[in-house]
């Protein structure tokens, strides 16, 4: 079981007005040559306004129904309201959002496609969305200590929202007990990211830094072993007898991979065997992998 | 290494006019209640159109970087035409599929943004859209047959192509010798499944069946062990001893799992350890580490 995260206040501001700017959003080619997209490519069901939160942690925008049913249980944040879109189908996890949404006294709107539209960020927002605080930011040190043992996911730089909720999600369900992401050149928690996460956020403490090579340092001074995934080291990721000490995978940007950097501070390189003829896999495929194995030899 | 296709001819028509029509493509919610979308969800970087070979195969339309290159590297298949969106930066990845297409006497077409958004049908095809023949069907019983023993994924109704392409990559890089889709009520090899799939399509010979469970049974006749993939069952992945023989694993719907019969039919059924406190991971990370964990054990 990962530790919930404290009620700390959120740093950001309120940042819930939807904006009407669809050239935001998601940054990155998902593979590739070079650091910025080409010309033809938009985002896919990415967001298409950016959280005014964006340099925090962001997450004050929740969409997609299980990620909204999740943000109402987990109760760790302050929930503004709730938009319904109107005609919705009846459905179980509807009627959950709504009866948990009484529960906790959040307003919830129901609204016409036109409203909702100019509301939702995403084109998969499954006719639910949720404004909320946005989520709290912890620290690097905490994240690294306690019980159980930390089970940290670090990611260098990745820029696809999709990418990045699908690896929190994949992350929290092998039992990662934090997360960490650069401050600057990824993506943060925008809407997309919330709802493909599909609740994981809530659960899963996060820190920013302001370097990834530093705080990799940092890790290791505090005693936490740090793995990268690297698709050109000699050994596997089941080559490695991990046991229930503290531990830190860290992914690569999608189609770069692990920053120089980053690859020099690691204790060690692991790959993950590839059997095909493909020479790479996408890199919330590879993050689910390696996190189910980790998770696989820990009793925490 | 999986077996090549073979080169067979394609079933469809040729098929490569684009449509405008957008009501086509990802038809699925990704998770959720009932069957149909509800209104306010549009597919979330899913197909713009309907391909006319859409009750084949399909794979008639290659979007995107590493999907191009291996569509051409593979060269099981004729390619008809490249499409280039003028002013993309240059990259190593485009220099490799202009020189690739020579190689190969494939005409290619740089265009106008316009031209290129009326011939591209997602919205990530990072500026390189190949125009190629369908792909061959397979039959079950060749998939089920040969050497190395066969390794198999079967998606019982998986509907979104972003998850159907992220598991045909998935499964590529595991080792996976074929594939298995129900002919109805399921996403084929639209153009997102290619662009998702990042060229796997090339490598893993496919079939398309009537029923999943009659398929089941036949597997099952010709001696290969099917596994199902269910949240519910006792057992483990892990806990499941597999050596080289031969091999299906069956995965569920997006939020709905196995049908019924499909789960009656299956010789075991295992589920992938859940260590947080969500309950389900998304549909193509439990086949990426389920596939990487049967791979692991294979030595074919």
């Amino acid at each position: 079981m990962s530790p919930r995260p404290p009620k700390r206040g959120p740093k950001g501001g309120k940042g819930r007005g939807p904006r009407s700017d669809r050239s935001g959003g998601s940054r990155g080619a998902k593979s590739g040559g070079g650091g910025r997209p080409p010309g033809g490519d938009r985002p896919r069901g990415g967001d298409r306004g950016r959280s005014s939160a964006a340099r925090g942690l962001g997450g004050d925008q929740v969409e997609g129904r299980q990620a909204v049913r999740e943000l109402l249980i987990a109760g760790t944040r302050r929930v503004h309201e709730v938009f319904l879109l109107a005609g919705n189908d009846p459905s179980p996890i509807l009627e959950d959002i709504v009866e948990l949404a009484a529960s906790r006294k959040v307003p919830v709107r129901e609204v016409t496609q036109g409203r909702f539209d100019s509301v939702a960020r995403t084109m998969s927002a499954q006719g639910v969305v949720a404004t909320a605080q946005p989520l709290p930011e912890h620290e690097l040190d905490t994240l690294a200590s306690g019980r159980p043992p930390a089970f940290l996911l670090a990611a260098d730089g990745v820029t696809d929202p999709q990418n990045l909720g699908a690896l929190l999600r994949s992350a929290e369900c092998a039992g990662v007990t934090g997360i960490v992401l650069p401050r600057h050149r990824a993506v943060h928690v925008t809407p997309a990211v919330t709802k493909t996460a599909a609740g994981a956020i809530e659960y899963v403490p996060m820190a920013l830094v302001g370097g990834l090579p530093a705080a990799i340092g940092r890790l290791r001074d505090l005693g936490v072993w740090v793995l990268g995934l690297d698709a050109d080291a000699p050994r596997t990721i089941h080559d490695v007898t991990l046991g229930n000490e503290p531990v830190a995978l860290v992914l690569g940007a999608e189609g770069k991979g692990l920053s120089r950097l980053v690859r020099q501070r690691c204790d060690e390189l692991v790959a993950i065997p590839m059997r095909g003829r493909l020479n790479s896999l996408n890199v919330s495929a590879a993050g689910a992998i390696a996190c189910a194995e980790i998770g696989r030899h820990r009793t925490g």
